[in-house]
């Protein structure tokens, strides 16, 4: 099918960071030929969006946006600002214009924003897409190829369907999801490891502060790989581990189980309860293998 | 300096796994112009060692070693195995033949070995390299270039500096540590690691069976990266946590201190709290960047 975009003619990115820049910078590229205007509070970033001619126009000031050729914007801030970033341009609207974002957190939130931005259209959606790194500056033309794009919806609508297009025509593979689910989801495959990551190297600190033998000398390989994720931006991390909490805590209780089993079984040297669990997870994880999928 | 491996001539490989391939293929690239022999239990990595000219001839039955040609005897099954091959080999051993091994755990394991083979001298050696795979036929050529090599030993003498010389011949940049210390440090930076992976892929087959929604078909690379070690040998990972238990225990106990502190932070919404505890474990994390190492 050609490329349309779903039919959008004037994009507002609000929030110039990673995610926001690469989804404008792979806009372009791909040939989308509407307009794609920025926002961003901290002028440096849109003056550096701008200069890097990810977008076509920035504003640090709302009122000074041409509205009125505006059908799409799209949320791009930490999920902790999503209800004020709502109230904020909710005045500014256009008829018709339709509301997204493309945050990690869903759940509650989706539903606040739609009883906040109507009688205007919001839908929720989740690129699983991202690197550790911040800022439009680190923004990754193609980030979305090949990379699901969650839509969180109860339903199919005429715009559900043009977003879905848009991301489509950006090469990601959509996939609907009840936002409830979502959250569980990605609390699991995403905000877990990273809570991990984040303890691991918390650990090795406390250890090393303990013993006075400096265990960062010694970071091999599998320790980095492992621990990579733990360089991911703080700001954006405590917001989504606060805005998911009660996923996110579910979740770091079961691992805690899993984590007292393994202990368990080393304590009293059950070497075929060791070999079993440490085989059923080699197995699940050597059935990933030839996954594509990249997850912030 | 020129390459003499340390003036050893005939060096028996005990374990053709994946290190001991390795050793061996590292030898003969790197010039190594004296004998290389391999001792397997199993007769077909005995016979795929030969076929792939990683050593010169492969025994499955020690009386027939030509143990008069031999001069240093590496150890290379699992730690576990470690006590019966020393108490099986000794009798064959001729005078001032050097044993040393590539195992992970040191501790008192390395002077239970000394005691064993004396008045043979043994030499703990622990070179942080490898992947997760396993067996001669994944063995790689050049494995230890660039990557430290932990010699366990109290004091220096005329065969450490040989073992040494043998190592950095291979590429290895090697390092002295108290068998104690090593336990530690590995513990910390390798083996809880290793059990935070299998821990974590275990937690999300709980999850998985408890909802109903298999989350392994969401996985990212972020998650990907981090579980990778989980597709690690069962068999030499439940050996080294049984070995090296007090250690293993003891950092898992912190790891889980850490965890329950973010736990806590996530649980009261404590920003502050949380973005102090993930910038320090980002900074750190992200001072080890430029580091080089391979760690097993």
């Amino acid at each position: 099918m050609e490329k349309d975009f779903g039919g959008f003619k004037g994009i507002l990115v609000y929030g110039l960071g990673l995610i926001g820049g690469s989804f404008a910078k792979s806009l372009k590229s791909e040939g989308f030929t509407g307009k794609i205007y920025g926002f961003d509070l901290n002028e440096n970033r849109v003056k550096t969006a701008e200069s890097m001619q990810v977008i076509d126009k920035g504003f640090t000031n709302l009122e000074k946006i041409p509205w009125n050729d505006i059908d799409l914007v799209v949320i791009a801030t930490p999920v902790k600002t999503f209800e004020t970033v709502a109230n904020s341009i909710k005045p500014f609207l256009k008829e018709n214009t339709v509301i997204t974002d493309v945050g990690s957190v869903k759940g509650d939130l989706v539903y606040k924003l739609k009883e906040i931005l109507s009688p205007y259209e919001f839908i929720g959606a989740h690129p699983i897409a991202g690197t550790e790194k911040e800022g439009v500056e680190n923004s990754v033309d193609g980030l979305f190829k090949g990379k699901k794009l969650i839509l969180t919806i109860d339903e199919e609508t005429e715009n559900t369907k043009r977003l879905e297009k848009l991301w489509t025509d950006l090469g990601a593979k959509v996939e609907v999801m009840d936002p409830y689910m979502h959250d569980f989801v990605f609390a699991s495959v995403s905000h877990l490891p990273h809570a991990v990551a984040f303890a691991l190297v918390d650990a090795l600190i406390s250890l090393s502060r303990e013993t006075g033998i400096d265990l960062f000398l010694y970071p091999g390989a599998g320790f980095k790989d492992f621990t990579r994720i733990a360089a991911s931006s703080p700001t954006i991390w405590k917001d989504i581990f606060i805005q998911n909490k009660q996923d996110v805590l579910k979740t770091i209780d079961e691992f805690i189980n899993s984590l007292q089993k393994l202990k368990n079984l080393i304590e009293k040297e059950d070497e075929d309860g060791l070999i079993k669990l440490l085989e059923e997870s080699r197995d699940k994880r050597l059935s990933l293998e030839k996954e594509n999928a990249n997850c912030r």
